[in-house]
């Protein structure tokens, strides 16, 4: 249930149009619509919600109990060995795509970054999407991995609105990024109709690729090369960092992220090879 | 994080097969192939949640944390009045689904509101996932309708699972909610793709239909022409009701539920309408 709290606030229109590209504004902390008496009558007008020290919750997007302090204990050197034929497709499409973006990003880890994490977030969203359609067609329980995967999806839209405090996508980039979405959405689509146990396989190497990523965004961090700047006010809250967090906090996070990722998709991946459905065994819901 | 139950855990090879089709095995209360040490290589395997009571949670697909009391209190008699063009084609669109409807089902409601709730759920897992492709594509944050569509989708799933257990598909049944969900996914998509608007004023409209039905179910629970079993588990669990509840406290809660439905969706389609996005309103998240 909600309750409208309308009243002691003022017209924010003026404001409009300051969403979306703009820096500090880009997103999620700002009075819109609900201003102007259309909550009132449905009724629906979020109620406030405050942090832990009382202060307000300054995002739309995600909720104070969504937030989470990553196990950072992760192993992330674990590694799936390629042994049959599909896993070595698998492995050697990652190391394939790998090469261009190198190549297409060199050293630059924090633009890098935020433009995979656009990339990352389409398979959890694509197979959480099919399971949910798979499971109202055959009036069946999904064993919790519709969730699981929804779950991974937002956590990875949640890296790159951090990271998109962090570096700014150029007009170019944001082209670049529709492009890829099309071509990308399209293909994990139809590739996870045919054969979800292919396709958690490569988003596992793709994973694992990611952790790697990530730890060579630390050593640049380390060096100095990137300046290690302070973290951004989302991503103290998203994963209850120290106020005085800074980017290579947050880098370490996010890897950790990954890290769990690799490990839910690879999961995923097996339980298809030994002749399973993903259904039949209980999901990693809230597994960070 | 999560760790690992293994070991006092059977092979529960056995019951491979007796998934999804029978009655009370339907689901997500079975152990899977985590028995096989998938799992304990890649660390997944979830915890074993408890309900208040200190009884073992049965259910894999939602946690103990997302059951809760809907808010009885709702206004079941809103309605938005269609005064534009648009208004106008969505209402009538409705009424025109309507008639096909009525004649096929006749008074048979639980039959009904099993088939029906495949559909339903399809709008807000589209929705959702336009808005989590978009909000990637332009780094801009969602407001958090992502989520709250996807919440509207789990909760539709939810009154699925919920109504099959008390009505059985047929096979035929079964054939035709494949072939209306082929169509309607991809109505409902280039729909959201083309207006917004437009597609949640629809699904208003068609929640103000489902308030209507599931008051005729009521109607004939208390007259007797339909027989007012217990209530199944999964619905006492989900809705947290009490342990002798029946299927006329179910069907309560669901049009409680539906009426929420209904007041986000024109909600979101009177935000369009006043010219703003989606994303400049904080969304009704956990809006039961
Ligand atoms: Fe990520
Ligand atoms: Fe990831
Ligand atoms: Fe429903
Ligand atoms: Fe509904």
């Amino acid at each position: 249930a909600s309750t409208i709290a309308l009243g002691e606030e003022e017209q924010h229109r003026e404001e409009k149009g300051g969403f979306g590209g703009s820096s500090s504004a880009a997103g999620g902390n700002k009075d819109g619509p609900e201003q102007n008496g259309v909550a009132s009558y449905w009724g629906v007008s979020p109620n406030k919600l405050v942090k832990e020290d009382g202060t307000e919750w300054k995002w739309k997007s995600f909720r104070p109990w969504e937030a989470y302090e990553p196990d950072m204990s992760i192993d992330l050197t674990k590694h799936h060995k390629p042994t049959n034929m599909m896993d070595k497709f698998a492995y050697w499409t990652v190391k394939a795509l790998r090469y261009p973006t190198d190549v297409f990003f060199q050293r630059r880890y924090g633009c890098r970054a935020m433009m995979l994490e656009t990339v990352a977030a389409v398979p959890g969203m694509v197979g959480g999407m099919l399971l949910h359609f798979k499971s109202l067609r055959r009036f069946e329980h999904s064993g919790g991995w519709i969730k699981a995967l929804l779950e991974e999806a937002e956590n990875e839209r949640m890296h790159l609105m951090t990271f998109m405090e962090v570096a700014k996508p150029k007009w170019y980039e944001r082209a670049l990024v529709i492009a890829v979405q099309g071509v990308f959405f399209n293909a994990y689509f139809l590739s996870y109709m045919i054969s979800p146990k292919l396709s958690h396989r490569i988003v596992g190497y793709l994973e694992e690729e990611a952790i790697h990523s990530y730890t060579e965004f630390l050593k640049e961090l380390d060096k100095g090369t990137i300046e290690n700047v302070k973290a951004p006010a989302i991503a103290i809250d998203y994963w209850r960092l120290p106020a005085d967090a800074t980017l290579r906090d947050v880098v370490m996070v996010v890897r950790a992220d990954e890290a769990h990722h690799r490990d839910v998709n690879h999961f995923a991946s097996d339980i298809h090879v030994q002749g399973h459905e993903l259904k039949e065994s209980a999901a990693p819901i809230g597994y960070h």
